[in-house]
């Protein structure tokens, strides 16, 4: 049997979660591995506010000096969120020789390469299983499930407040702003949904995840980033009835030229099964050149979940595992190399666009004629019938293309625009292919 | 940098694939793991039947104990199959003081708890991910990624072979017979077919990660086995317009008062995930008390994708996790306790029902009064439109039912199978419905 300490810094959301499992599941948990858990700090500014789960009061406290002081402490656990203060605990904590486990992917996409590179001077290691797709063993599965295989690609569904709103918004006919609301109000979104709607909490954990599974240093600032607040109901059912679901997605691609990052909304053929995730659930495909097709679904976020991940890792570095791994498996990006990025113009795709027109005769020639000139061309036009027919009425047109450079179809939307007739900014979505397996 | 040997047993389609990933990806490998794997012997009885892959000819060889007596080879990679030579093969490796890495599920289920014991009394570890779920990161996605989790449930798709006829039935409107023949021609089903057809080959599998996954030593014996053998196209079309799709789940279920295993064919709601896995894929579906539904899908067989996890295993045995993994998680059968088992007739379920009845009047009453004298509640009852109406053909008629034990079930079906107006055997198949997450 062995004792390992822990300490808690965040007695928030998932440090609750942590809480309440190295507690209730304690003997269990020795039973199973041989490890005594001890929970030696509950560390947090705020001590007074309520809570559902309680601290006991004698690991309860504001100092984490303490905790760097305590050679019964063997792992933290950083659940503060953010990248300041956070950094610096982690920082100090690996001076003080203690192992980290950390769910912070903001902190890591960001620092990840200095925080890693702390870890192996000091021979500790940082576990973050919990950072991307909450109980979904994820991290760990591309790190070490997939170890024999070169990956070729990511594509991921990683932000679970942006699926549940996008579901929402088609299974019940609701608009975005409904939607969000909705998703406010069962703690699905934040009060300043930013950092989900905008796709900036998915380019954190696709930055991680690919820096894995390419076993290379790929930077946060190269991620294209686009978000689901540009969308209406409208796109959603269009979509359907092309066959497809839009759903946010985080897409890694890697080939002998390089790297491709990007978070944005796309068409999903409804028979991928990224298409059938709903709600609040995450799913990763994973393409590796032995394995094949990989995918790997659960909740992305939420206190139990987050937990069980949280769990897991310190269960990881108390047997030794995840030292090792840390330490053995060169894929972290204190140890690769940058990549080269494959330019977003040249990347071609198929596309789903809409543009906004008066209903009246020789407006969709105008639009057309600008695909034309770009030799972009359309596999679709669709014009949606009205329940009233009133002329001048603004109406949404969906055109849908073959595969296009990036670069060209930028240029057609900026010309696009300009046109008197178009009343409002296109809506263009890329249309996903299934990603050949092998 | 750590020199690790080799030695695989069996050059067929998995061993060739090994071959492929140890040959080709030699020195990525090294520079991703610090391990030079160096394959040291290749054993087959057979040497002369040409291979895709060639083994190098110093290599090569029919004589296992030179393995034995080769104090460089550290790792046993056992791909012969079966339960006889292979058995022996695996023991005499452990007593040698090599680790075991297997694909051979048939052999883990009837022997696990012999072999693991086995491999702790020689201080040796025996890795298994390639036996359940091909290139999928399964067996570690559940012994690690959700160890701290109580699972109260796994809902599996893990024999490719019949899911991939099931899928070409539906998807092209053919027969049974057809859909085998066609699997066969195309490497997805074995001259002969039983083994995966009968449920056998998802009952290895099931017993395998149910063991992990409850912590508790299940008994192959006890696993309630039913193939897709019984099954026609009209039952895979009635359920799709039911709003399920048909497909041969292996089924694990934990409660308070013990244990429940089943492989038998299942109507799989339209909007599970499981529904969506098409093909020769596989897919797990596990329910763990904190981090809640997961899923795990990809290519359950084939030459890469199992060597794909066979590679896997090899770099965590040879950087020292999987030895850990193996001595300290006490999941194993080896050190856990036999369960009890839940009584299937009393586990209940609703149930599809379809009966072969002559197209005359009367007839459906017999067949509802067997239902009623049961107490058998009935949701739905369907009798087909035929193209022509000629009285006294025999025509499919479909009934669900409302929960029903599984003995009153089965009780009932007796009765019907001896009404004279009852053509054939009734096809019955349990209706699954989403299991509670928390």
């Amino acid at each position: 049997m062995t004792d390992f300490g822990v300490a808690l810094i965040g007695w928030g959301t998932v440090g609750q979660g942590v809480l309440a499992l190295l507690r209730d599941r304690r003997d269990e948990l020795a039973g199973r591995t041989s490890v005594r858990f001890e929970l030696r700090h509950v560390i947090d500014k705020d001590l007074t506010t309520p809570r559902d789960v309680p601290a006991p009061p004698e690991v309860l406290g504001d100092d984490y000096a303490r905790v760097l002081a305590d050679e019964q402490t063997h792992a933290v656990v950083e659940l503060v969120g953010g990248t300041g203060a956070a950094k610096q605990i982690i920082l100090e904590a690996l001076a003080a020789g203690k192992d980290v486990v950390t769910a912070n992917k903001a902190l890591l996409a960001h620092h990840g390469r200095e925080l890693f590179a702390a870890a192996r001077r000091a021979g500790r290691c940082i576990a973050f299983e919990a950072s991307c797709g909450g109980g979904i063993p994820l991290v760990e599965s591309i790190r070490r499930g997939l170890a024999a295989n070169r990956i070729t690609a990511l594509y991921g569904i990683l932000n679970g407040t942006c699926n549940y709103i996008l579901t929402s918004m088609l299974d019940r006919g609701i608009d975005y702003a409904d939607a969000l609301a909705e998703a406010q109000q069962h703690g699905y979104a934040e009060a300043d949904p930013t950092l989900d709607v905008s796709g900036t909490d998915a380019a954190h954990k696709l930055t991680i995840l690919a820096s894995i599974a390419f076993g290379t240093a790929v930077d946060l600032e190269r991620v294209e980033v686009a978000g689901i607040d540009c969308l209406e109901l409208t796109d959603l059912t269009a979509a359907r009835e092309l066959g497809y679901r839009m759903k946010l997605l985080a897409i890694g691609e890697r080939d002998e030229t390089g790297v491709a990052l990007r978070v944005h909304p796309a068409l999903v053929p409804v028979d991928h099964p990224l298409a059938s995730v709903a709600g609040p659930f995450n799913a990763v495909s994973v393409y590796g050149d032995a394995a094949g097709h990989t995918l790997y679904y659960g909740r992305g976020a939420g206190r139990m979940p987050t937990a069980s991940a949280v769990v897991a890792d310190l269960i990881d570095v108390a047997i030794g595992n995840a030292g090792r791994t840390f330490e053995r498996l060169h894929v972290l990006p204190d140890v690769t190399e940058a990549p080269a990025y494959r330019a977003a113009e040249q990347i071609e795709s198929r596309y789903y666009v809409r543009i906004m027109l008066p209903d009246q005769p020789g407006m969709m020639a105008q639009v057309t004629r600008v695909f034309g000139d770009h030799q972009i061309s359309l596999s679709a036009v669709a014009q949606h019938e009205v329940d009233e027919h009133q002329p001048g009425r603004i109406v949404p047109v969906v055109v849908t293309t073959h595969h296009t450079p990036g670069g060209t179809m930028q240029r057609a939307l900026r010309e696009l625009k300009q046109l008197e007739v178009v009343a409002a900014e296109p809506v263009c979505v890329p249309v996903v292919d299934e990603h050949p397996e092998f």
